[in-house]
């Protein structure tokens, strides 16, 4: 099975931007690829039509998607000869509640939908996570394809099945592992995106470099300004490079055992610094996620075991694009190094009452550990706060 | 897979009632045993024990069952030095809703839970249902124990891992397929059921019977009454036998594709009756099912495919227990053939607009259908209203 997976056309990047590059993973028995070009939307219809049980869909998205994209969608899925129906939430992370859930599946009995119904999330990682989730509660599972139009829902939760809500005591808490049966990261749809969302998205693609592909880092230090500047071959090859990373990843770790841990590279930080700020707009997730990378290559510097050199040329790069590496680069925020510690204990992969990190040895070599003396981290939390 | 499934410790019978009967459940790469014994209660802590992945549960269970049995299983669970919180809701089926699910999470995160904690389910098939949904998505999948107290939850929701809750559009449309640790079936806690759900219980266990096994249903025959009136010997071969059986079909179908809908002999009949009478006191699902599995004989009768004198020595065997087999036993209801049919055609397991039938050739050889003609149909809808 993990030699199926990330098993991506790798060559598809010599023969012009309007193929898709394709990324297949398969885990837990379903396989499913991952389309990346521009303009797939309006392509979707035809690229679902092969694997849809029945030609009936629900397209579940959010207000603002909806006005940018929607029709367009319909249109493809029309000319497939695709039925649809469309649920429109309301717009940002409050929507990824057991309310929300509750009032799509209600909506959903009422179209109404069968076994062989398959939802259409189009949206955002929010969209995402609810859409999968409710695909699979619904009749206890049914079918949905990601239509991600973020960069950080192409290339992060594309891959791996992780569906989630939120709840009062945090987020993500409740969910199940449903896989997609099909993903279209349609790359020109990142051209409306917000350039801060944008920037977010792009940490997470560096994290791929920084965890285990020095070479798709460097690549990244070449291509990364065009990537954002809307350079559709670079987008294509960055996609597939992330979500074959992760398709590897994950394929040698479905249910978070083990290896799976190294995807949190920058994650156990930036938990830490979303919850500090609220997890509104003051930082975004990839924008904490950057910073946390950065916080995570000093630390394991500061601990011997990476070069300074890497932890310079990272933060090198992330700031070069505009990403924040420090604490210090937020706006109006009064950090508190005990308040982060603590907030970084209450991280849901914590086992046993110990912090699980991601530490480096060098670009490309990242490994996991929880072997960090309270001591070291404390030292190092104080000297980031001032830094 | 098929051949460990229902593999039951069948001379377990002859070594005296305390020994417990034993089913082993292999399915979805989770195995795990059905015990059924009088008084497991005070053994469940010992027996979880080995299979926790750390000592430490949450208990969900209703009010009702908590007055009876709580502090007994919190007893043995001291006693076996496994930590406990119990999260008590109201009895009945509106709490296996999305506002009950969302109340426990919540309850859940404040104990808190960890990845390792086990839920307990401790009730009916409400209880069960709901508390392994909880389990389900709590963290995207955590362990759970059975302990069904009910006849019915323990010869039915205690083999095939579906769990669910109720919506607005019907019951079960939401919910997971999640297998428990470990199902504990303690034979003396019926004896506090009262005797009109024990009665509607026995109808699931006459069921098995029927679906493929002629001789249990002799066996039935001879002690049906003395499992009833408590006999904890002829209570265990009840239960192993009728879990086994199931074992074995679920096995075979997992995730009902095909042959699994064997066990919705009587249910689509028994489904359009508790859906007129509203899923209340009228009748118990149960009552519904043997009153719709002798509908489902009657019609194999009629259509030819099955022998008058197994239909009306299926009808007997009921009635001598004191259960109906016909819609005119059921007090003051003004039952309607075709509204009947309009609610047998809203069942979930509809596929194409197409109703699925569950008929027999015989006692213990029951076949599944969809080419029951909507002439014959009607015509048995309504001579069974003047039956």
């Amino acid at each position: 099975m993990a030699g199926d997976a990330g098993s991506g056309d790798v060559g598809a990047d010599d023969t012009g931007s309007d193929n898709p590059g394709r990324v297949r993973v398969a885990l837990d028995a379903r396989a499913y690829d991952i389309l990346a070009a521009p303009d797939l939307l309006d392509r979707a219809g035809a690229l679902m039509a092969p694997i849809l049980r029945r030609p009936q869909t629900v397209i579940v998205t959010d207000q603002t998607v909806a006005d940018l994209y929607l029709s367009r969608l319909e249109a493809s899925l029309d000319q497939a000869g695709i039925a649809h129906s469309a649920i429109i939430l309301p717009p940002g992370e409050s929507t990824k509640s057991f309310g929300h859930l509750n009032d799509v599946m209600d909506r959903l009995f009422d179209i109404p939908i069968e076994r062989a119904t398959s939802l259409i999330a189009l949206g955002g990682g929010v969209i995402g996570d609810l859409t999968g989730f409710a695909a699979a509660v619904a009749l206890r599972g049914i079918d949905f394809v990601q239509i991600p139009t973020t960069l950080l829902a192409q290339v992060d939760s594309s891959v791996g099945g992780k569906t989630a809500i939120n709840v009062a005591a945090g987020k993500n808490l409740v969910g199940a592992f449903h896989q997609p049966r099909l993903v279209l990261a349609d790359l020109s749809v990142l051209d409306t995106l917000p350039e801060r969302e944008l920037k977010s998205g792009y940490a997470e693609v560096v994290k791929y470099g920084l965890i285990g592909d020095r070479d798709f880092f460097e690549w990244l230090e070449g291509k990364g300004g065009s990537l954002l500047a809307g350079d559709m071959s670079a987008r294509r090859h960055a996609v597939t490079e992330s979500c074959e990373a992760k398709a590897r990843i994950v394929a040698e770790d479905e249910r978070e055992g083990g290896r799976r841990a190294l995807l949190n590279l920058g994650h156990t930080f930036g938990h830490a610094l979303e919850s500090a700020t609220g997890y509104g707009a003051t930082l975004l997730h990839g924008e904490a996620v950057a910073i946390g990378m950065a916080m995570a290559f000093r630390l394991s510097t500061r601990m011997g075991l990476c070069p300074g050199q890497d932890t310079e040329r990272t933060e090198a790069h992330l700031r070069s694009l505009g990403l924040a590496t420090r604490l210090s680069d937020v706006p109006d925020v009064n950090w508190d190094a005990e308040d982060l510690i603590a907030r970084m204990a209450t991280d849901k992969k914590v086992a046993d009452g110990k912090l699980t990190f991601i530490l480096t040895r060098s670009i490309g070599d990242a490994f996991i550990t929880r072997d960090v003396p309270r001591e070291t981290l404390a030292a190092a939390m104080a000297e980031e706060i001032t830094r």
